[in-house]
């Protein structure tokens, strides 16, 4: 029993009225909405926000606390993650209300994507895969003794579209051994022929998030992030061709009716027969939708049962410290009780 | 008396022991200091962070509980904005340390440069003045008819000199009424002869930032972003002249010693007296350091008294709401006593 509920994140409150901005917060209670902001921001609520009062305030907290006392509000859901501590104390300041914590409350009500939003989710990837493309069109052409810096930076040009898209996440550019680091920052590390490659980046549509990461073989005349790769040393092409199996197995097995952390052991299970488990150091998968890390977790202790209409990822990576890794994301969905990828 | 603190923000650990990252407790105890992080940053943690024990943790919240029960710690300074409610619940859970709150603490230590820091500060303001050169010899050359989209993604390419710099914020660029929203958002909307244009950019030297605005006036021949504007629509002419007279007065005219509510007295007189006090409607600026918005305050209610090797910005504006807006900022630092632009 949701009753009543405020949220303050951006993307749940986009979710619940079509419509937010980076100075409000928003009830829904027993019978009403509320949608409180400042002046720059209400002209655009009014005529975007859907199904709810909007309110407009130079002191958020203030007129807070008088819709919470107007409506004789007792108890009031909210999300401890979303609450910074002084806003907390300063909104539960002199007010009966009970203020009852449900952490990820909006995600979890997020789980099941509509129709709507699995097409969002669609075109975001395939926008995201036409930057990937670009890219690998540049590296051809300019890729070599470039920086992993300036890389990154092309990464954001050829994604964004020149600033045409927001970006899901500042992208991850990572050469060699640097890709044995799962979230590696940029250096001056120089691209050079026969390098291995790991890009991890995606673009919003729509504010739907695109999320793939493709880990190459930096052959400047054939380069591409296409999953078929040829490396030239062994020991790339044996780490890669054991990743790209196990997130193969997993993606065409995964089911709907199985649970979360079962679609984890089936990748889990494939490199840890190769010798490799412990280098696979994380979870293998994360929903994605409004926010690019959204349920189900796709982990070995996600009690989650898989469902149609699901959006995930499935990332099994192998990292070897100090020498190199290897990562292959795609973002699936789960259509007729299977993962198709998006 | 500052005896025991607890610091959590990225910016704060740095200042206190030039080392940070994205996952880590902070501890300053009577005698010791603690850098509580996990495996992925313990290596650099103990070659960079000074005049502290880096301890290496799975669960960082248990870990900083036991160096609290262990040093028998009663209370404990935080700051409430740093904390996130769900984490301070966690923490606090079964300790008998009373935690005592006082905001922006590690922001009031730093409000005071010392000469190292100004160094950096000066080096930040030198990048983003050639980035800002950068853009506008693009913009003469190729500005025309290209979307504030497409400007902003350059302003990000010149200011970062393509990837090779950290920006301080995302950069604003604004053409006509919608440099009227002091923080505009990017639109589709395309660069004419004769437009207003404000771009508000900043990059980060050695995670030091720069912020600077400048307003100008779109004649692609001549195009630059100096004080030096001339436009034909003599409205545009009349506002900017205004805005940056009450910029230079203020520049001028502060003196360490002087309360920084009359620094902002000082522009806002000027732009009140022409008429327009009421489309100024922001404060004259705010400190600028390692995080881009520090003490001190430029405002109306600012009771700091400023002194040498404070740094911060002056950006007086004008904005008229669906017509055009205009700002201009320059971030000082006061030496023997007075301004001087970065």
């Amino acid at each position: 029993m949701m009753k009543n509920y405020i949220l303050l994140n951006e993307n749940a409150i986009y979710y619940e009225c079509g419509f937010s901005c980076d100075n409000v917060i928003y009830f829904k209670l027993e019978n009403d909405a509320f949608y409180i902001t400042d002046a720059r921001y209400t002209i655009e609520a009014k005529e975007f926000a859907k199904n709810c009062s909007v309110i407009e305030s130079s002191n958020l907290i203030e007129d807070a606390k008088i819709i919470l006392k107007k409506n004789k509000i007792k108890r009031l859901i909210f999300d401890p993650n979303d609450f910074k501590l002084s806003f907390y104390q300063k909104l539960k300041k002199n007010l009966k209300t009970e203020f009852i914590p449900k952490e990820n409350f909006s995600k979890l009500k997020r789980i099941i994507k509509s129709d709507e939003e699995i097409k969002l989710l669609k075109k975001a990837s395939k926008i995201g895969k036409s930057g990937f493309k670009e890219l690998a069109n540049f590296i051809k052409v300019n890729g070599s003794k470039q920086s992993e810096n300036f890389l990154h930076f092309k990464a954001i040009e050829k994604l964004s579209s020149f600033g045409n898209y927001d970006l899901s996440f500042d992208p991850i550019v990572a050469i060699n051994k640097n890709a044995a680091k799962p979230h590696a920052l940029p250096t001056n590390k120089k691209l050079k022929l026969n390098d291995i490659l790991l890009v991890d980046a995606g673009v919003k549509y729509k504010r739907y998030c695109s999320d793939r990461t493709c880990t190459s073989s930096v052959d400047f005349e054939n380069f591409s992030f296409k999953r078929e790769q040829i490396f030239k040393k062994r020991k790339y092409q044996k780490i890669y061709d054991i990743v790209l199996k196990a997130q193969l197995e997993a993606i065409s097995k995964a089911r709907s009716g199985m649970k979360a952390s079962k679609v984890d052991k089936i990748a889990r299970d494939y490199i840890t027969k190769a010798g490799y488990g412990k280098y696979f150091v994380h979870s293998t998968g994360h929903g994605v939708g409004l926010d690019i890390h959204e349920f189900p977790n796709i982990n070995s202790k996600s009690e989650v049962i898989i469902e149609d209409n699901m959006v995930f990822t499935i990332e099994p990576g192998i990292y070897l410290p100090n020498e190199f890794g290897v990562r292959i994301e795609d973002s699936v969905v789960m259509e007729n009780g299977r993962a198709i990828i998006l």
